[in-house]
């Protein structure tokens, strides 16, 4: 941590910096440029410590240059996590596919689109139980009904199932059902909800905050990892941004910066990123080609009488069509897409 | 609601529009342009149905018409709602002041604070037992010995306590001690949160979300609204933008914008909009000039010793000038500063 | 500046940055702390000299520490800039108020408004000649014609002009008829134009861009004050953010901000930054209560017949009462409104 | 265009509403619908008729229906336009990858960078010799002298030039040296310059503004097209948004937003979107993925040696992977590179 002192600050508040600094058992390093003085602090920085500078006479302001986290950083686990789900392998190099509707709506439409999207390629099935709305007058999902049914299509496609949860005394209940428990973007925050996932022994998806900097993303995953819960994935799925053509900003460079920072898988949403079906196929395309470990696609048998998200469905055509140019894009970059059973993990 | 169709729409596909919409049990009046064809729908609106028009073929695009908010809306409850806390009133015409520590951190530091400031001029005591905190290695407060010591302070001063409920399980233990629940900004959008808020008889005060439209805040109002709980405020605390010297951008439009298009209470927090103690004072007197029922502010003895936000905090001295400057400012508008137990409501 | 090492950097890599360091005739000390050593830069820092750190092998990130502009902060000139303008005082504690219509329409529509907002109160009268406008198919101002008009309505009213000069071969033409010429939002980094209003011996307003964060308008800022020009006065006029109720949002916290880290003046242009008239009253009064030296209001004989901005156009009436209660809200600050002729300067 | 009425307008505001509308020369069609009447306006619209209704009693909101740009918009030109530029087709299917320093700094380092992104696969060659900066400190670039230099590098490798014009009094002075005039970000709504580059006939490449819409861009778009000037390509080189890890956000939606609602060619810059070197290559290829018809990367021999944007310029051998990581990749999509001379357009 660094302490910038003004321009006009005395060497009486100078040396009342470096006098707290030791009360505060660190040391500082007083290091005097042309216009400004600074003072390094030496020793084992706490959370509070910038909080206790900030104030005193003098200074300008306090820089902090260590990373807040630290679990979820790659300087502290150089190797990539690879997370394992009824032997697929995110993050270990393959790209997955997690493909189904927004909503779980009723057996047919689960079932359909189950088999639909494995035969297209899909390795894994998404579909909500418990759908958070901007609306309390728009649905609001099957509930348990939904797990049910996520269960049921498990079972007769062999493909592990993602779902989503929304309240700290839900994470047993979808555990009971779900290979990943995703948490959505309006719960990155949830604290609560975090400390809850981090004590499970069940693969977690966090979708980043629609107005979440990469860093507070990586400090959301630091609550999980911290409880103890290793198996994190992490998904972009679109910012807020003043753009209103699209639902929200796909953050493209998300995915190198999330491999560069951090050791955690990465997936994209480009259904929820653009709002829109036809957006959808080239910035699953883009997401791969940047990096991305993987995709969650809104796959709808009809998609004009979906409960919810219909707009931003595919068609099964097109969904099968997005599965073909995705792989040709994947062997051009020496990649593969990957294969339940048959993973190896780099 | 609006179906407009695209340049080259064909007669087939604007009729297949209307029969679309009267199979849905509605009316479609079609009016033909220059340019475009569109299509109005006549009826009782339900939330899917724009979802439902959109992807029909020739379609560009479906606008809303009627705001989906209700019971929040100015234009269905006409008249201002006036939230009553201990002989209090909010809303009424007269301004309001919470202040106090951004955390409860013992007795003395809130029991001092809380002498402080009611000698100072505010009418109620903020501070939370439980904090939400961007990084995990942050204090997370108290809880409810937290929750004890506010009991506390209003026994001794008189005032009541406003602090935040940060997840449905501890709904009923914060009601239990507070005179009114806080939402958090990043909570504005737990739904499960605003639904148990919505049936308990105690006020809420819901912050607007970081990067929330007027429109979202409102619809999370409508959350808690729709449960049977009107004894509602909303809280202007600022926004995401792309700025950085500040922790956030007060949104100033937010206080006639809510006047104007709904009926519930509005008080700004300049303390987290800024980040800066320095700020708060001008950013409180311009809330209140632009028409805020009251103001949140954080107030801490020791700034630079304070567990969480000392650099936003006021000194006891420093929330003296402000409450003497507001006390000019709001003679001037001609309202007035409300005084507990003498308080008339308009 | 400050250079932060990696946390694996060698002492290699440190010492090769400190021989850059003084191959580039400056000097850098070494502070190792637990996880980063840093490296403090002593001496006359260069524009260039971040770039030519921040690649060297080893280093995380290069800090600047002091601030890149000099003549406009108030470090190095810590009083007070008051604008003299045929009189009138802008920075020097009383509030000037700038009124009149958005484009200069034709002689009856600019004379009467400026009787009209002279009448009520207003000491500069506003007007566009030239007009910025997003779409190529908008009105775009009568050019030579409306600077001629502006001109005959200060001759009949005695009241300063203030008006937009959209490119550098346009700015002695504007300054042949204007009192202060005004920079444009999308102009703030147009620098062949900053190049050129700093040259000229007139006050300058200069509005915020659309999306400038407070440090870059003041490097525009800096563009001016280095040709010579320090007839220089700032104005917040709203920054584009998610928000989509309002046109922009009102940095509000400009106002206090630009005081302390400038000597600058700053007005709001709160017609601009809501895009709606009913907004504009509650928003002058905020800016003034924030610390705003004046404000910029569109007025217009009749709105919905406006040529330009209508929407946001306040009529004689309610520019009326807007003076009105400003200048109660004044008062009750201990200011006042500046009157022409008889300012004197603080 | 819609008007939408309030929910308690009255018939004699409805009536009056159509009155205004037939004073115009247009019609109005009233529906009634549960909440809302609404009226449609049928006829010619002109730019300022918006205005003209909004402000009328009993109106809440009028909405345009018809997009805005004309000429930039694909439904009234539904084919591709290609830009012919010495034998290189740009939108034409094939990919362009435009490369070369920053700034032009000195005939070696201009000559080094041509001869080295040629080898590598670049077919045109970028580099600054008008240089917009954000503070007034900083390199602006070597003038004519810069423009004279590009000129020779063109001579010695064949390949076509692309340099930044910023004022109107310099479009002729480019025009004689370059053969593609770029147009920033900063000045994407600096009009005057607009209208200029549309008077000449030279290929164009506009970049998007740091904060402008999609059809703000559309709208700049039309300025320079209704002048005349057709040989017109778009620029996606990131927006800004609250995120501060990347020196601004791409917006890699820009890519099929722009071909699905335009006819324009558009390309992106990687290297302004990101600012970090490191992500040049991954948002490189995801905007080929994306849809994008070329590249703009800058590329210099030393990046920490560079006068301006070091940290985002690739080395040589940093650029020569990108070249062949992307050749893999677009003959993936069963697209090519294209190859000066030989290029055959769609």
């Amino acid at each position: 941590m660094i302490v910038v002192m003004k321009v006009d600050s005395s060497q009486d508040e100078i040396h009342a910096v470096v006098k707290r600094i030791e009360e505060l058992g660190l040391k500082g390093h007083i290091s005097q440029g042309v216009e400004h003085a600074i003072v390094g602090v030496v020793g084992q920085i706490f959370p509070e410590l910038r909080d206790r500078l900030e104030l005193l006479p003098g200074v300008e302001e306090v820089i902090a240059v260590s990373k807040p986290y630290k679990l979820a950083s790659r300087e502290f686990h150089p190797q990539n996590t690879v997370v394992q789900v009824n032997g697929l392998a995110i993050g270990g190099g393959e790209i997955v596919i997690m493909a189904g509707p927004c909503a779980v709506e009723g057996e047919e439409q689960l079932l359909t689109t189950a088999h639909a999207v494995k035969a297209a390629g899909a390795n894994m099935l998404r579909g909500g139980a418990f759908k958070p709305s901007t609306s309390p007058y728009h649905f609001r999902g099957l509930g348990e009904e939904g797990l049910k049914l996520l269960a049921r299509a498990r079972e007769e496609t062999g493909m592990p199932v993602i779902t989503e949860v929304m309240t700290p005394t839900d994470v047993e209940l979808v555990a009971g059902y779900a290979d990943i428990l995703q948490i959505g973007t309006r719960n990155m925050q949830n604290f609560a909800l975090l400390d809850e996932v981090g004590r499970i022994n069940k693969p977690v998806l966090l979708k980043r905050g629609l107005s979440s900097t990469i860093q507070e993303w990586l400090l959301a995953a630091e609550y999980i990892l911290t409880q103890g819960n290793e198996q994190l994935i992490l998904c972009e799925r679109g910012i807020r941004t003043f753009e209103t053509y699209t639902r929200n900003t796909m953050d493209i460079s998300a995915m190198p910066i999330i491999k560069k920072v951090s050791h955690l898988p990465i997936i994209a949403d480009p259904s929820h990123a653009t709002g829109k079906w036809y957006l959808v196929t080239p910035l699953a395309l883009a997401a791969v080609a940047a990096g991305a470990d993987g995709l969650l696609i809104e796959v709808h048998p009809n998609p004009d009488m979906a409960l919810k998200d219909g707009p931003q469905s595919l068609t099964f055509e097109n969904f099968q069509r997005l599965a073909s140019q995705l792989t040709s894009l994947v062997e051009a970059t020496g990649r593969r897409l990957a294969v339940p059973g048959t993973t190896v993990t780099s």
